[in-house]
């Protein structure tokens, strides 16, 4: 039975993480907060969780290479010299580093870039979501996630073509945003690619908000069984 | 059988009447064009459709009330003289003027309003368009015709409380607005009110740009039979 | 500040109303169960919310009157002499009765109502609804409902009009239910009113399953100020 | 500029191909019935659109293979001698058949098919589709050809697994069908992946029936370009 180890268990996400593996029956090694001794916990589990802070990746990263143990990392915002540091623990142990950790939303992004880069241009793309009236940051990161997918199939970057959807009429090829808020929907994400005559619509709707807990512990059982090596969601789902 | 008469007839409202009528079985009486005579059309149709232009309203007003023919004006854009020229020319005669013939579009905008009036400010109202890729102006004007009914529900003036979808947190009560572009989409429009932990969604979608048309004939077979007064699309419904 | 009372506060939704109330800041006078004295609870509470089970309803009318404390009940499945008894009491109390306390649900059913009656048969009704893939009774109780509404729209009883969603081409007038059923959906549901070249699409979701006793309690709260006289969720709503 | 050959002209989809062909600028050599002269066309054109019947696939494959002009078939209900008729023809000639010229279908009949393969059983599908108050059969061919690809994905024949949706809970990975109908609806279709707090909506929304025949159009112009073998729709996406 593989037991993962919960970096910043004190947290938000480090609790929901902690009541996502009970759910599945996931035993919990232990967990760290700031000050807590993360080589010990890494020696006891067989896979670590990180949601702490980004200050903590490179000490995160040292206990991770220290015991060998596979490590995911749900912080964001990282510099690039954290990421560097993560290329370089990747050399000795299983790292995944993710600011996203829902298993459909991967998906999703995987789908939307296909489905743009096969319908080409001509296919006019836009992406509305919808979050509870107090999410104050628009459009969402998932959001954005999704618009990078679709600039990618279309080999632009998404800067260059991203509109907003207060705007009338699109030049060709742009990218339109529109953030619905209300009431305490979770987070609803609908990517529209229009053509002629015929439109495609790629969706995701998250039901609750224990969603990103679960996927990061299917993510992290996943992980705890790959060589050392740098991973992404989509190496989860076999993209 | 009742015939209708149409002024305008060479606009391209004109002509799309022209071709629901025939579609419908309803019998042509004639077609008149800037310098045409409205009177003899007026006595020759059982009811007069009128989508020319907002300068022409009084003359055809003068022709319907002399013939006491029924009129119909689908013209947008009148001034307040022409507003008092309708309603004392309803003093003798049925006429209806309405900036949106589709019998769906009337009755959304009911129910949007009875929504918005029970449920109350606790439910946030967000208002969802989309057109195709050549529609300039934004948000549609069906939009903003459900966000005036959302807004008549509560008993606030729309100006007050229109916000733009590309702002994250709104405030208590607004109503936000977000249009999106592109393909061939004739018109999709979907208000939604978000309440704690549930939501209400009224939709009207567009399937072809003969809508309004169909509708204009509907409401002209409607108003052939009414007495001397104003009327509204909401009177065809019976609402 | 109104105090509620619950009757048949052991079973699932009568903590599910202890805790909406707790939610939302109401004081619960006190609970009581299987062999619990609901008149003591009566006098002590500003109105009583029963959900416990058909056979105590009488007793609970009682207790209601006795205290002239006014009484929802949620419970379904009565008899013909049981709503007698309902009727009777309510010469002295007011007491609603409903197999739905969802406010969201109750204005779409009239919406429903509404859209179908001044439409007509020219438009055709589908209900689509989605639940969980555990729910093993289809259509749902709330699809019915709104087929119901629906119908009476019409003129025409449910049972004469109702059809399966697997059958192709529809008799005129009839209304077509489909249920989906998978993952963890707490219950989407549409109905599509189809006509000539556009549509309307009137929808509810639920996002939670607390919104039945949210529902309640605000039910409960509304219904504490009434006098004597039965009563529906859709006087709660002032429809 | 490469020029279209029509077998079968004076069919529905003869004509919409010719319409479509004029809309896109791209020349017609001429076009053939029962009884003309398929050779003298497929010499005269480029390529060759076949949607005339399936009893003269032969004939119009021994013409495509006598001129070497590629040669799209949109008839279906072939036998298995005529697919092997292809299969020699296209030796010699690039053949394209296929019972589903939509690109947008196609492309999301591959999206449904990654997403079920990725996902696995622990997700539900659901396919929901809407037409107009015509059409008898049900469900559509679409939603079977979208049913086989999540079968596909999850590596099961489709007769195995498919059940209607008007049975309430479903056996662990079965693939539910939804046909609704009203109205004038060209052809929705919508395949939902439900998984735990979490679901994905893939969907084809197809606004006017002249869809078919400008993917067929599309579909030839690829076509004329390639060397001699049998190519299916998918092949023209890239996929």
């Amino acid at each position: 039975m593989t037991s993962i180890g919960i970096l910043g268990g004190d947290g938000r996400m480090g609790r929901s993480i902690a009541a996502a593996a009970a759910a599945a029956g996931v035993p919990v090694a232990g967990t760290v907060d700031r000050g807590g001794d993360a080589v010990a916990l890494a020696r006891a589990a067989d896979v670590l969780i990180d949601f702490s802070a980004a200050g903590a990746v490179e000490a995160h990263l040292a206990a991770a290479r220290a015991a060998r143990t596979p490590l995911l990392i749900g912080t964001t915002g990282l510099s690039p010299e954290q990421h560097r540091a993560i290329d370089a623990a990747a050399g000795d142990v299983a790292v995944l580093q993710t600011g996203n950790t829902s298993l459909g939303v991967t998906l999703l992004a995987t789908l939307v870039r296909e489905a743009a880069a096969r319908l080409g241009e001509g296919w006019d793309v836009e992406i509305v979501e919808m979050h509870h009236r107090h999410k104050a940051d628009a459009p969402s990161g998932t959001a954005l996630l999704l618009g990078e997918a679709a600039a990618a199939g279309r080999g632009r970057p998404l800067d260059d073509i991203r509109v907003d959807a207060h705007a009338g009429v699109r030049a060709d090829g742009a990218i339109g945003f529109a953030s619905l808020r209300g009431g305490s929907v979770v987070g609803d994400h609908r990517v529209i690619l229009a053509g002629e005559g015929e439109r495609i619509e790629l969706a995701h709707v998250a039901e609750d908000r224990g969603l990103f807990a679960r996927g990061a512990v299917k993510a992290a059982l996943w992980l705890a069984g790959q060589p050392a090596g740098r991973y992404t969601m989509r190496d989860v789902l076999g993209l």
